[in-house]
């Protein structure tokens, strides 16, 4: 890992090492790097590892530590976090799933287009970015201009494509920012060419992870392009009397499931058997500049996980209430997003797809958080308050044509 | 590889070695061990290596060479048993897929769910565990609860996933029994969660392989369970004159081509360009434990192959003749399941399909032995003679309604 | 890499090394010979790499340099030639998909049976062998000898499966021509057997390269195969004004939007943003030996790429005309095959689909030749008019019933 020497001052605040570069013939199969190794900050660590045997066999990841927080980022599996760790708190929970599974062991049509499920265990997954959402038919045009129906998978490719370029920066100077960066490209002849550039970094003692995305339309006309972050937590952010703080402008049930969930959409149960995953659908107050922040808190409010993100670039959030058995998935999903999870052909009707121009951008930015004991949780419920500003959220008790196909 | 510290006496028993275990990332790709090396019985070596190149490469294979009868067992394609040979005798068939071929080159969905048979040419191959048999449509539960119709793909994923967990393991004690254990998991968000753990084990110079397996259901909830052994036999077991031993009980074809050969469905002929397969269903007789035997036997009953196995664990005996020419596999299936290889929702409906509770368990074991010579073919004709005491088999003539969707 | 030592004559003509034998348990990662190191002519390399990271990751690929004429042969993919360079000239395109893309990231499947394009960016590609042309139901029969509507997904199998064996030959005599020998296998039990041998030879500073294939049934009765070589050019033999020479016998636009352009079919233009493909069908005169020769040319007559094949093994030619923009891929594909890419059970009607009985041989040749210079362009140009002999197209305005499904 050597500091940068190109002329470009930004360039120059940051040392980094390549792990994967498939154009240019590059790939690190093991590296390490720590504060003392480049007598940068103390105390944090990242390492590249790849995985060998079973369904992880060939699999790549990327553990970054600062020192408080660490996590592990999968640049075989689209760049999502697989999970992390914060002062002995675990982050992300405890799929069925237990390994990273390769994507060659997926096949997304599987199931009626269910396969993404087979290998879904991450902290933070993004869905898209072609379409996200429940598998559903869609009308595409072909090579020949035809108009067909086709099968979108569930949640679409972004999670089971590996990434082509991945590498490791560290800042020069305090407060010594580090991070993994990657590019995934989603692409096809005769259809969809996204390219995501993200960058996933943090701080050295930091509780805060951000996650630094842009999707890229490389096509030479305008498309579509669907993007949502679904995190998901267990315990111990999630539990019993645990519930969801966050500046509510109107919630609705997805479906009837839902709705007898309603009046409680906020606050989570135990462990239950048999239970039906219940759907929010819901748009967030922000403040001034389109900020706003969400946040799992347990029931004695000493722990919590928050997202902060700008409705402008993730509009619509969903929750995803799981509180199944903990051989089932114990889980609540967090999904701040361009729509929300519909078949994408309900979601265009609705104008929740975003269109971008050849070499159209589109950013999105979330910072994940971890608050631990009293003070720090209730700081940051004061914050989620202070975007409220005292406003009442409409609840609808029934799902709502403008969320949900009823 | 060193024998167990452990208190436990059952460990101490044991010399073992881990050559894969992925939640704690261990992953040997090349290892050896020998009666000579270990100074343990004579004769007998174990090897393990990761296959380069083509169809199979990445795929890793454990070869068990008791000293008389060696075989492969394959953790990459869920502990399947690639093939053997005992006494210079082959065990297994010439299938036209001619090497093992990685999970990654099979989409189980393509042809109208027949991709299966792009992978298969193992001897002895587990089919389920969610669903065996022939594709078709069954309805299941979806996240959201609903019922959806999904495609049940042949023979399901079992034989398509690598094992998680591999390890050897070598009895310090005479009459050390060695062999690979394995642990295979099918699982998937909301859906089924089966962990197959599996020991496959001989003794020095024993003629006789036993598969030991657990099948547990890890969901919070009931989930259904299929497994059915497909064990294959070509050449020299097979051949004209050739015929299947057993205590039959009853027997019906599976359908108008099976009707067909019925009167002399346990007799093989010559390899036949153009022959259509025939499938024979049928239950079997047991002794006073519930164990029974099945054997091929060659023409002049100088060689013969048989499994033996429990009816309380395998109720259900399919009989797969496909003496097609030699380009085409010429090979029988002896194939003992919790039921018989149809679409699922008719096995469902007779009632053929296990349920476990949560944390249920279902064991199966089966022998497979290698009988050369006329004297220890004839003891074993002798062993299933006493097992069928004179009871005359019910064959039927035509497919019948509880064995077949006729 | 050792000279033969066979008794055979042919054998000791040539130095062979063999790069992957799965069979063998032979496979070699990482491989290089020169001219100098054999000294053998001059000027000449050959290497193999092993790709890692991101969708190439364990893709295989062979380059040979002959001095003059470099280029990229993928075992892994098919035996494919991703790319070229003569004399500073790129041979390809420049497909939306940038990098080669290893098989088990490809679902043939996916969207309706064009999954084949997430990884459509080789030079040379083979679509087929049990079946090419657009996605489309055709009925087989099965195991139980029933008649089945399955999917055929677009292009087939072939250049989705690696080779099981690979091995480079360099002649010891003048003129040490050079190349890479593969074999293929598309098979499945109850299904198609088969196995595409291939050579693709070069000789040091030709500017031609000659592909070799025998493709040979292994099934025991008699079966279908198809076979079609998609040769893909963008710039710089593909420029606005550029054209394709050919002793057209007859011409038919395919569908209604490639008989917009049929007066101008064989005339290339700018790219052009939202360019719906044009596909022309045609048959081509030959001399009288059955050689053909094809030659896209750039504007001004200095740069041209050529095919040389025999009409009586690929007696259909396809031009496939996709001057979109840059970004969307601006490519023509001349595609010499044993059909048109229509659904197969179309062609199997218009009798375009080969059979072969067991252990048939079916041999398709085609030499890829590129001419840099005013005079060696002319001098093709005239080869072809010697072949056309003054006779004149028949082109047909509309889709004719012979051609296309209309």
């Amino acid at each position: 890992m050597v500091a940068s020497t190109k002329a470009s001052g930004l360039d120059e605040r940051f040392s980094e090492k390549i792990l994967t570069d498939v154009e240019n013939n590059v790939y690190v199969e093991r590296w390490d790097v720590s504060s003392n190794e480049l007598g940068l900050g103390q105390g944090w660590r990242i390492g590249k590892r790849r995985l060998y045997g079973g369904v992880s066999d060939s699999v790549d990841i990327v553990t970054v530590d600062n020192g408080c927080l660490s996590f592990v980022v999968v640049p075989t599996r689209g760049m999502g976090i697989w999970k992390g760790e914060y002062g002995g708190a675990f982050l992300g929970w405890d799929s069925p799933v237990k390994n990273l599974v390769h994507p060659h062991h997926i096949t997304l049509e599987a199931r009626g287009g269910l396969g993404w499920l087979d290998g879904f265990n991450e902290w933070v997954v993004r869905c898209g970015l072609s379409s996200f959402g429940a598998p559903a038919i869609d009308i595409v045009r072909d090579n020949q201009g035809r108009e067909q129906n086709v099968m979108l998978t569930l949640h679409g490719r972004i999670a089971n494509l590996p990434a082509n370029l991945v590498k490791i920066r560290v800042g020069l100077r305090p407060p010594h920012e580090m991070g993994v960066e990657g590019t995934v490209c989603e692409r096809t002849m005769f259809g969809s060419n996204l390219k995501l550039t993200t960058s996933v970094v943090t701080t050295p003692e930091s509780n805060t992870i951000e996650v630094l995305d842009t999707v890229e339309n490389l096509r030479g006309i305008r498309d579509e392009m669907q993007l949502l972050y679904h995190c998901n937590y267990g315990s111990p952010f999630l539990e019993d009397g645990g519930r969801l703080v966050a500046p509510f402008r109107c919630v609705a049930p997805r479906d009837a499931a839902a709705a007898k969930g309603v009046d409680s959409f906020n606050v989570f149960g135990l462990p239950t058997k048999g239970f039906v995953e219940q759907v929010f659908f819901m748009e967030l107050l922000a403040d001034s500049k389109g900020r706003t922040k969400v946040m799992l808190v347990n029931s004695d409010e000493t722990k919590a996980a928050s997202l902060s993100f700008s409705v402008k670039q993730l509009p619509y959030f969903t929750l995803w209430k799981n509180t199944a058995s903990k051989d089932e998935g114990y889980v609540v999903g967090l999904e701040p997003g361009t729509g929300f999870p519909n078949p994408k052909r309900f979601e265009r009707e609705k104008n929740r797809v975003v269109k971008l121009g050849p070499a159209g951008r589109y950013r999105a930015e979330i910072a994940l958080s971890v608050h631990l004991g009293k003070d720090d949780v209730q700081k940051a419920i004061d914050e989620i308050d202070e975007i409220r500003g005292g406003t009442k959220p409409t609840v609808a008790k029934e799902p709502i044509r403008e969320f949900s196909q009823v």
